[in-house]
């Protein structure tokens, strides 16, 4: 009889954000297939299994993603407990739906167990509320990887209409910015970009979208850590709520051109 | 010395879909003011604390919201910890933002517990990834309460360029689809109307962008129940994905056109 697939999203990073559900799983599991963004803290909830790392390395995307799927096939024939644990969420830019469809043709029962995507997670830690009563009634969330793709879905977009979430941002950041300044959006337009969210390595930067142009020694960044841009109005109340919020590990400093468009 | 005040996402409905940080800081509160949407079952973590419903009611939202604001200064005053229960995510369509803000400026330090949205969970819990390489590589989520504003976010976009996730989609659920036809969507478009997910009595409705403008009861939807409405091409992805999803209550059924329009 073949074993369960749980697909499981491990959330933005602290173990403590894990549902009930992923920390039960873990502990039942015969084998956790990883990737490279999962915390050690929360495999080590995995008291019993064997944990096999499956992060992908770039350049070798393609043949990583089919191995980890044939591998998730051949562990569940063995009648295996198999976790395959994602950060973030598996269906949030994860790939989980092409490993949930190679489990659905081989016949494999799978069970999806959604985690805390960064995409919404990163913003509240850092206090910004991604939809506010007249200031944002809509949340576009998208990858900066491919740039063609991303100017695409930007382009359309009418300035200041909704809350702008971009993952995996930091190689095109300056570029994404000008995309948006070019279709008109204000050059004061709140802008914050986060890295490491609720992980010791937290970094979070508040300016405009002009700044963000700017090279990134002047942001105080990682140049190694993934960044995460939110773009809109909210990000503007993380003046007043980032100072209060107690889970920020360093007070948040917006940088004076957003100090000043908040007059 | 005031308390601490935790404003906590209780996610879809599920209490195994909770965080692990939420469930802690649940049984140590003090005090739970939380909304109609939270169930019971959440509530009972809680077990030292008095629970307090401060679910708003139609007609009386701007009372309520201002009362639970000031409620939560006076319980945090008295040095208690407090925490703030809201269904699926508070900065999500939770106006945990204005709560924060009215916190912060009575310099009382809070916290987020970020909570899974139902406006991801819910399409993978029925099978729908919201991204998926070639089919979808953005995701926009909404309200569908003001009609006014939700024609105004979905104008600009051009058709099938992205998942929309449309919130409290039951009222105008038929309009909703009708502004998307006038901006040349296709009719066939894949659509799936989601209540009660993770709960139950989860009903989940698999069609076409044009069979969502039919009356309810052709749909064997709850006429009562908060609809989540997934429109775009990843929801066919559901017509292999659900029958091997092991938490789906009941087989998912695609509608004929749905199926014919997958070939």
């Amino acid at each position: 009889m073949n074993g369960r697939v749980s697909l499981i999203g491990a959330g933005p990073g602290d173990p403590e954000l894990l549902t009930l559900r992923a920390a039960r799983r873990l502990a039942e599991a015969d084998v956790v297939l990883y990737d490279a963004l999962v915390d050690q803290r929360v495999l080590e909830l995995a008291s019993r299994a064997r944990c096999v790392d499956v992060g992908k390395r770039c350049g070798k995307r393609q043949v990583a993603q089919a191995a980890t799927e044939r591998l998730l096939v051949r562990l569940a024939r063995r009648g295996w407990n198999v976790v395959r644990l994602k950060g973030g969420d598996p269906f949030v830019f994860g790939r989980g739906g092409e490993e949930a469809l190679t489990l659905s043709r081989a016949g494999i029962a799978w069970e999806i167990i959604p985690g805390l995507s960064s995409a919404l997670a990163a913003p509240a830690l850092c206090g910004i509320p991604v939809t506010h009563r007249g200031l944002s009634a809509a949340l576009l969330v998208m990858s900066g990887h491919d740039l063609t793709v991303a100017e695409s879905i930007l382009s359309p977009l009418p300035p200041l209409g909704m809350t702008v979430v971009i993952l995996m941002a930091r190689q095109h950041r300056r570029e994404l910015a000008q995309i948006l300044l070019q279709r008109k959006w204000p050059p004061q337009t709140p802008t914050a970009v986060i890295q490491s969210v609720s992980l010791p390595d937290q970094k979070q930067w508040y300016g405009t979208l002009s700044e963000l142009t700017q090279p990134s020694d002047s942001l105080d960044l990682a140049t190694s850590a993934a960044s995460l841009l939110v773009i809109g109005s909210t990000v503007a109340l993380a003046a007043e709520l980032a100072p209060l919020l107690t889970a920020i590990p360093m007070p948040a400093i917006p940088t004076p051109a957003l100090r000043a468009s908040l007059g």
